[in-house]
């Protein structure tokens, strides 16, 4: 094992719109914990809120924050209680550190934990950094086949696959899938990891409608095209990713009686919805918070995918241009950029 | 048995706000039917509406109406496939006639099927009639102990126990309720039926907070009252029964993360819902459309229920005097009115 | 459309053991029914069992039967209530008949009503005949890339997507099922449907141990295997369809704490099961009986396979070589018989 | 708060049938724990198998034991981490330890955690004590009107709605249990919690049957009567509280189609199963081990409970008496025996 340093190299939002280059310590490896070499963090769209806007919602950047929480790496310590076997092992991080004594946390909704700490959100540091530490039982092993960049961008997958457990998918199933970002994609393609057998994915862009098709999408369409009539899918389930208004009512009228939709996308705290609609047909609208326990099923979903995760990756950044990694998703052409912290 | 007539009395409602008295041939059971000598019929807030608009949503009456789908009576012919065995029966109907044949029907969401006849729903006539006939599969037989009233409000008590379903109410349960009429108490006393053991109503007029206590409410409030913080309440369900949008909005706030909302009370088309909060908290919103099955679990809830459904009943009308139980509701003092056509 | 004749032949079972064709009227289509020209229709174990011991369990023979029930066919009439457009439909038939009006019926439970009548269980006849009638909305209309015989085999894949539908499988499960012959084939490859990404089948017979990993595992073992500990494989769900009794003990013992086990293989009426091992590890131990609206589905997954049902058939028959096609099963190298009433 | 002494006494099983009083050092709270003051502390069939016995299967007393896992009791002191104001607060406890790591710990299984620490389970001691430690939040407050005796039978009462929440029971249900004992008087009531209306309890002891009709049983019938015919129950719900083969077969029989049974009471590892019984009808049978999340709920069962808890206790012994009260129970007209360490 390599030898660990006293100190390593952060990536650091100082300010809106300002990273730095930070030399800090290195953590140490707490009870139950271990120390982590990074090797991929993939950029999500919260870094990049974070970046530009100083905060999502309540959650306000005060102090200066290292972001990302997408991270796979490799083992390098451990911390008391956790055995030196795991040493050495490469991992994909589950950035939950719940509470693990509240009642959502031993009730298996330890997502909804009022305690919890998760990378790079105020004030909890993030993984755009050499070294993180994370819980030992929140360290996944992952199988050589999967790339380091594919290994950290198991926690968007588990969005999707999250979503999509609220979202009785049977094989068979018809889903509607409102944006085909990363997200949307990743929902795409845990829905056919739930046996979806079409799966329709609307976005405004033309070239993410048809890149689409190759993570999990069956068909893609112009959502403002005039002859996309929503109400003739008769989906069975819907999952968005957009944000928009206009896309969670159009996977509303999307459903059939009796489908569930599931809010994924981030957009305005408050939607005129067709409430009628709902109880005459009996949807269910909910909406998802993270996960619970997705990255085992996640890594079996990534090891026999028919699709390739690091297809995904439309931009490589080193650590010390994880500013340009941040900036670079506003291209319509990007759909995942990683920040390579390190490499094997 | 007695015999039965060749014409009957109807009380049709034969333009908005005009109920009229006619004599109509008494219809004949079809294969699988049965013929039944109504008892009691209740007044239910949809045939108010009727009366008063003559449509609801795109629901028109477009030709003479009889209202009426809350109803009690006695089987006194069989029509084919049927065992004249069931003569005699004292029975509440669940009112409605499904398809048996689409894919709903086949899978247990005969309540959605598109091709429901429903009693008192344009252009089916109801109950407000010496007889009506009904699929037998549909009429249950009531105990001795559940009188001719409350087994037409069998049907209300349907509804509540259907949006409870809904709502994951188990064993110690704290169920908000909004709206503190007939429905709500019904949810109300279903939500005691499932477990709940909290049961909170709110309501505008205080003498239904008052008399709420009596039908399964464990306290009741103001919801004007400025002391009133629904966030306080930490519901594990909550069930709208009032339409008005402000409640559903307060019954939202009313939910412990993972808490589930099932809109009963019919109100506006399309309500502004705090969608992060669902997201956040995955709150689940869902809403209900009739029932399905509920009859044999309702007669058992009644036959041993703590709560007197006689005493729901805050006015008995003659056939003849439908359009006063029709326009009786208004009164904020009313509970229930029945049309009691026909007695033992 | 084709003239339909006044007569058609039948394979009719007068004894055990004794198969007779036999000129017989050709049915009509009732009320809300269609007539069906047969295409395939695949031989099931059940079939056997009536052909040599005239009875399974309480089901005897006691006149002369046709057999058959896993049936594709082209509809050439349709009966009173039935679109003519139907006509000329290639067709898949679920082969129930329940009665539509028992509380199972009603309830999303029709495979339990204790009126059903279903092809080749005594004394309905099934369909080794020119033609059938089905009521027209068990009969669902299968893609161009289904071949005749697949949509026949449809019917088994309904027993294997049904046994799945109990287990709980999700998305990279370990699913142990036991006997690789037509039905473990078909729980695999609906478990793959339903995500599972390690499907662990274990058969006595070296040749059925190689073919299955063509439908659906992706691993098989040999039960006697000295090196074989099924405890060692902590399934999430476990499908017994052997019916040896070793087999359900095994599968018990391969399950993780929490796990699944539907039996679906007939064998034994009682078995010795460890009722401590079921309670220690709050095992849930279930069984299958036919199926509830599968075809949808199955007709997706076949649709979208990467399996090859038509790879299933190793034999193909005439329907005056159907006594041929029932014996052909004793044959270890046999998978799926098929008699081919008629083609394209 | 009282001074907490260095010393105390504590009840040990130092050998089959052989009870000792100890002095023994009182417990230190660690982190995340709570000391408390022992108050009653229920006998459990379990105690009296490894006083007389010195085993539960592969569970062996090598060690001297304190027995005694059903506790109320009163925080006297709080560990690292603790809010003092905890001290003072009368509380029932939840008897598990688990490792809240593991992957059942982490999805809201921990009752099937490998590495359970549970009171009175060799060789961990348990509350036949002055003082016992425990984790801070499996510590309940109870409110006054439950008192310390009832406050320990939350632990049996868990175990019975454990039971009920395994078995799918409805308002209206009909429930039927085998053993009219502790466990089965609590499994009738929490029966009733979840809204069976119709709870049969078989007993082979006439007093018991009796005495089953005032908690939750609404009827208890003899298992070798002559004209007791377990299928003509048609249960929705099976819970065997009993142990006895017979019972298991009679429960099975008396379910409906699509039924569940629950295994609750422990006899013989292994049971002659009717498998085609369990097929042929879609049964579920499953097992049940401790539970998860239950005081939340038996505390507010209790506190509105129309049963007396209090009259469940037909022995209470001094802490100097716990072997009178573990031999107490081979009198059946026991019901529950407390030894109540200290009083208010």
């Amino acid at each position: 094992m390599a030898d660990i340093p006293k100190t390593m190299r952060a990536s650091v939002l100082v300010d809106t719109n300002r990273i730095e280059m930070q030399e800090r310590p290195v953590p140490q490896a707490g009870p139950g914990e271990v120390l982590i070499r990074v090797r991929s963090v993939g950029v999500c769209g919260s870094d990049v809120h974070y970046y530009y806007e100083g905060r999502i919602g309540d959650l306000v950047v005060e102090s200066p924050l290292v972001l990302g929480h997408e991270v796979s790496g490799v083992i390098v310590d451990v911390g008391p209680g956790v055995s030196e076997d795991r040493i050495g092992e490469r991992v994909a991080i589950d950035p939950q550190v719940p509470c693990r004594h509240c009642r959502f946390c031993r009730t298996g909704k330890l997502n909804l934990c009022r305690e919890m700490k998760f990378y790079a959100t105020p004030p909890i540091d993030g993984a755009f950094a050499d070294y993180v530490t994370a819980p030992a039982d929140f360290c996944y092993p992952v199988p050589d086949s999967i790339s380091d960049n594919a290994a950290a961008l198991l926690e968007p997958f588990s969005v999707g696959l999250w979503a999509c457990s609220k979202a009785s998918i049977e094989p068979g199933s018809t889903v509607f899938i409102t944006g085909g970002g990363p997200i949307g994609a990743f929902a795409a393609m845990a829905a056919r990891g739930y046996g979806a057998t079409s799966v329709i994915v609307s976005d405004l862009v033309e070239s993410r409608r048809e890149r689409i098709l190759s993570f999990g999408a069956t068909e893609s369409v112009d959502p403002t095209d005039k002859s996309f009539d929503p109400s003739a899918i008769g989906a069975d389930a819907f999952i968005e990713c957009s944000g928009a208004t206009p896309a969670l009512l159009s996977g509303l009228h999307a459903l059939r009686p009796a489908g569930t939709a599931v809010m994924v996308g981030l957009g305005a705290e408050e939607m005129p919805i067709p409430v009628q609609l709902i109880m005459n047909n009996e949807l269910v609208l909910t909406g998802m918070f993270r996960y619970v326990d997705t990255w085992p099923k996640v890594i079996e979903l990534a090891r026999t995918s028919p699709f390739d995760l690091d297809a995904l990756v439309t931009g490589e950044f080193e650590l010390e241009d994880a500013e340009a990694a941040l900036t670079s998703d506003s291209d319509p052409m990007s759909m995942k950029s990683v920040v390579v912290v390190s490499r094997a």
